[in-house]
């Protein structure tokens, strides 16, 4: 086979091909099994295992301390949205942290069932404010930021320490786009989402960290299947899981481990996006708005200075083999998503492209 | 390949081996688009492609009338035994028929939002209640059935003809273990919806079909990702879909059709149960304790006579190349599932393996 394309995919996304090759490999025999995985009872041994593994990978990655539950669930970050009031608001007041389109539709659900107020705001052109400056509610039920916009490319790099603000709230952090990117300070967390389909594997899995005193605080109305005490006590098998995107994480984490675990993955994502935005930086065509503080190393939207040039820039970058690069519809431009699968050379292709692009343009 | 074992599991569950070839073949470049299905964004033109044809393909081969939508969602049966009542109860009366631990677990839920009655009571031991006999409440928000109870093994093959009953309310049917194996009289059905891990493909996908003037009945509290109205506004787009699974889903579906639709599965279906049940009826060994009248095609539980003997004939029948017969924990014994992915020589071999069992019983 030759060279695969490059994929900047924002989700679903780019995974390592060793992990593709794997799964095409196991697709009619999972390891003598005689069955695919896709064919298991997830009550079954074989699942059992597969499961397990990828649970204890998945925290030994992340540095999961033993207070916190890791669960296995459907619905994505929108689900998340309303699954995280309907088991934590109880009903009161939610405070946010508008960073983007991400954190205004996670308030706009959590205003169904809880009184949600704007603790700071920002667009990421003059950096994240301080989170000494965030205006927190004393009677919070918790406090939500997404810690990566992903359509605006910004990341939080570091959480807020709310304890020490004197805050009790747990905080709520949707990691969707930067999980197993780079290591967490769980002593700062309430509850962390993620979306599978960016750095870990298929649409449809949705990993969910928990503390474990906040798994028993849902709303009556809140559905067995996305209660978290529910989906904590059985294992994540309550309803029957996504198996076969669980094995594909599963895979997934072992192939970060054999690259060096989450910082490699961080030192990675450092290079990649700091050669990307020198690339933009340097040039004359292109711009990226985000203060350089609180740039996201995970997504990096960029806009030619005349959007009359996308059409031929993705034109151009399709016959290069650089896939999926075009913005998000609700902002316009380009945007290359530096996901874990992303190798380096990756960014030195899209680089050189966009130079030479450029300098066609006269 | 030698002949892979035979799989009766009842969800997760056999696919077929060509869908599963194809899912190999296509992984690491689908149809020359460089990408894995797993790596290709919801909102490429790829993928467009790929759910338009499933969509298209199902709706075909369901004969699934204009005026209903066909919705692509998560959470499977159990997610929609709350989705369901949060979008059609009206937090009013619902009433349920009580068939076994499938009907039981969804009223239960669906207490959650709703009064719940129950219009009728069945074991399947002396068959299912005629609807005529049902005591339908006159301000019934919907009537649900499982028109499949897949851990006890009965089937409703007719749907009851509510409008004719005087009744106004519409029909609600749980079909995720009979979906693909029968067409469905959709006049009299207002809802059904159905786990994709039987006869679908992977878990993680359901399938809800809905007449339309039903979409937008929600309470306020239902999640934007699961309130039918959006989800089918945004082409089952609101949240990311599941995409791979709606990809070997189509797979599935186009192999449906190549083996000549749902009426050849439906022939396919009669021909394996009516087999395996005349092995259970002529054994001394083997019970199945359901009325012949609602024997499901699909779910065919048996037990054994001595409990003792349980363990030795699933070892021998892993032993012979027949995998996953172990019936649900909550009613024991032997469950053999027979899918549309399972080949008529896979009962051949059970049955076999069921009479030799037993002639060594002494």
């Amino acid at each position: 086979m030759t060279q695969r394309p490059y994929n900047f995919s924002a989700g679903p996304a780019a995974l390592p091909e060793a992990v593709l090759s794997q799964v095409a490999a196991d697709m009619l025999n999972w390891q003598g099994s005689g069955m695919s995985v896709m064919e298991m009872s997830h009550r079954g041994k074989h699942f059992g295992e597969i499961h397990a593994q990828a649970l204890a990978d998945f925290r030994e990655l992340m540095a999961v301390p033993p207070e916190f539950k890791v669960l296995f669930m459907q619905g994505g970050g929108l689900g998340e949205n309303a699954i995280v009031p309907m088991n934590l608001s109880g009903g009161g007041v939610v405070d946010f942290v508008d960073s983007g389109i991400w954190s205004k539709k996670s308030a706009k659900e959590a205003a169904k069932y809880a009184t949600v107020r704007v603790a700071a705001q920002t667009e990421g052109r003059e950096g994240i404010p301080d989170a000494g400056a965030w205006k927190l509610s004393p009677d919070a039920a918790y406090v939500h930021i997404c810690s990566n916009e992903t359509i605006n490319g910004l990341e939080f790099f570091d959480l807020p320490d709310l304890k020490a603000l004197g805050c009790d709230a747990p905080l709520v952090a949707d990691m969707s786009s930067h999980i197993l990117t780079r290591q967490i300070d769980w002593s700062r967390v309430g509850l962390a989402f993620a979306g599978a389909q960016k750095n870990i594997g298929p649409a449809g899995l949705t990993i969910v960290v928990i503390r474990e005193d906040l798994l028993d605080r849902a709303l009556p109305i809140c559905p067995s299947a996305f209660h978290y005490k529910t989906v904590a006590e059985n294992d994540s098998m309550y309803n029957t899981p996504p198996t076969f995107a669980i094995y594909v994480a599963g895979l997934v984490f072992k192939w970060v481990k054999a690259q060096g675990g989450v910082a490699a993955m961080g030192a990675l994502a450092q290079a990649k996006s700091d050669a990307l935005y020198a690339a933009i930086d340097g040039s004359e065509l292109y711009s990226n708005p985000i203060h350089v503080s609180c740039r996201s190393r995970m997504n990096v939207p960029f806009f030619l200075s005349d959007d009359a040039l996308n059409a031929s820039f993705l034109e151009g970058a399709q016959a290069a083999g650089l896939l999926q690069l075009k913005g998000h519809k609700s902002v316009g431009g380009m945007r290359a998503s530096l996901y874990n699968a992303v190798p380096a050379a990756a960014v030195q292709a899209l680089t050189q492209y966009m130079r030479e692009f450029e300098s066609r343009q006269g």
